[in-house]
């Protein structure tokens, strides 16, 4: 039986990835040696890392003064590199969800942290709006998609201050304007490559501004001075990411992926809201994640929700279990989940609805 | 022609960790989904997880009372969470190379730093004796194996005070004690898995010890009580690192490892002692590597330097070019070599000699 795979991540990664990198681990560029044991200071690899930063420049169209760093630890620790580096005085968070909760966390062993929004009060079901950023905070952080909630900043939104965005969960998913940024950094375990390899975007100038000691793994400016090689990078992850960027580009860059996920993410948004058995979890329709997307059972279906997994899993459908904290189901429509899966969960929505009347 | 891969690290790893991860990238545990794409909740990554970490101890023999965590960030990562975790007033350490010399380097961002012993004057060509450890430091830091000049402590110290132990490129290769041990860690990528897993062996009454904030990523207390789960792990590393603990297993463990180890570099280093075109770089044998076998050319064979490299890689050795701090040629033969690359060197070694006659 043919699987769909709607997993919040680690995701589905396009079969080009997973080709490509199972013939590696046999034989790596001709060497006869598997990608996992040869030296990241060979000139096969330095040429997997060249072209991985250089693709993944090209396909967001990032600017001048900008570097590119490929380096482990998860977002998870962005959420103190991002303070390390530059945190002076005082920083801005927008609170969207558990994520952005641990970035300020992390972010408050550093002093003032003004939250200037909020949305956990109703669980994060709306990304806030018509909040003023101060103008006197180092910079203003947004998790740009909430994988928990099914929200998403789909917009570059604009600041008075350096933006900073961890976009885990939606980089490369649709057009984006990198110079409304200071630094973009994510998780590469959705859009782009296994775990264990984390992106940062950085514009340069924003760095050596504190004054206090970084450890040398947690400064950006390490990283791009050595060109993300400054110890042993994480090779099978940073070679499966070069696949999927080249795959990406095969298919239209990220102009390709937008329309596609724009289309993918209508058929399934137009499903739960025709559907009477199913309902959105997003209180506001533009708030909407175009890469999670949440449902629950309608009133008056809520003992349906067992039978409606159990009949989706029979189906093929992988993953589709809700987050705890929200309940119901999500399905998560990363770049590489084929249409035909979207599709096969449409139908099964509403086969189970025949069925159930 | 068959390659012998002497890479120092990302190095060779057992046919049987290549296969099992070439098999599982295009189907893991019978999910029909690649190990790249699966939730590291799923019930199947879970399950490597949890015997990635009991095979683990069993092999080591680690007593009770201590954790072992896998995370991202590398060994250089660790040169900063030690400190941060256990630095109170002073710490001390073993100078043996580089890799100690940026161990210190993060040390000292956090107070008194004691530089035992170096060997730094003579390019680290032995291990330091007959230092005194202070009895009221917070532990002595040493790297137990030294890549790149070959150096090696083979046995387990005795130290006054906590010992800490970089062990990434002789971990597995000996039977140990690890209860002489306050902390054990290192980079995956010599003798367990590929480049992008750390891991930590921790006693767990070391932590909880110090005043400051530590970064919730730094702190081993995060991933110990997440049993490594905390954030997303890097899967395919984790993946093969079962893979490789089992092939130890099935080798006879750390004292089969040991037996076939001290074989080999038996092998390589009798060869650079009886061949007059060669010498070793190690001052005292006793501290001679297993791991990382470094030579030069003898003295008045200088000139053939570039002709051996040529010689050698035309029968298939790679990665033997030496450091460029020491020169010359590095094997590195770690577990997963196996004896026939060795023979093929040293027979490489001989008609060198009879060729250049």
């Amino acid at each position: 039986m043919k699987k769909h795979n709607f997993y919040a991540g680690p995701s589905i990664l396009p079969e080009f990835t997973i080709e490509n990198t199972a013939d590696a681990i046999r034989n790596f560029a001709g060497t006869g040696l598997s990608v996992m044991e040869v030296s990241h200071r060979s000139k096969e690899f330095v040429a997997v890392m060249d072209e991985a930063q250089s693709l993944f420049k090209e396909l967001l169209k990032i600017p001048e003064g900008y570097s590119v760093v490929f380096v482990g630890g998860g977002a998870s620790t962005q959420f103190a590199m991002v303070p390390f580096n530059l945190f002076n005085k005082k920083a801005a968070y927008l609170n969207t969800g558990a994520w952005s909760k641990k970035a300020i966390k992390e972010a408050k062993a550093f002093g003032e942290v003004d939250v200037v929004a909020s949305s956990e009060d109703t669980v994060f079901n709306y990304i806030p709006k018509g909040y003023t950023i101060p103008t006197d905070a180092d910079y203003f952080h947004i998790t740009t998609n909430n994988t928990i909630y099914g929200t998403e900043i789909k917009h570059d939104i604009d600041s008075p201050v350096p933006l900073v965005a961890d976009m885990s969960s939606d980089i490369f998913s649709r057009p984006m304007d990198v110079s409304k940024y200071a630094i973009i950094y994510g998780g590469a375990q959705k859009n782009l490559a296994p775990s264990g390899v984390t992106f940062a975007i950085v514009r340069n100038d924003m760095l050596g501004k504190v004054d206090r000691h970084i450890p040398t793994m947690l400064n950006y400016q390490t990283h791009i001075d050595k060109e993300s090689m400054f110890n042993t990078p994480p090779v099978v992850p940073v070679f499966a990411a070069l696949q999927t960027l080249k795959w990406l580009k095969s298919k239209g860059g990220v102009e390709g992926m937008y329309e596609t996920n724009v289309m993918k993410a209508g058929l399934l948004y137009d499903e739960i809201d025709r559907n009477p058995m199913f309902k959105g979890t997003v209180l506001d329709k533009e708030d909407r994640s175009l890469m999670n997307i949440c449902f629950i059972m309608n009133d008056g279906f809520e003992d349906k929700e067992k039978a409606f997994f159990d009949f989706a899993t029979e189906r093929g459908m992988i993953g589709i279990k809700g987050h705890r904290s929200v309940g119901g189901f999500r399905a998560s429509t990363y770049n590489a989940l084929p249409v035909e899966s979207v599709k096969a969960l449409v139908e099964t929505m509403q086969d189970f609805e025949q069925t159930s009347n």
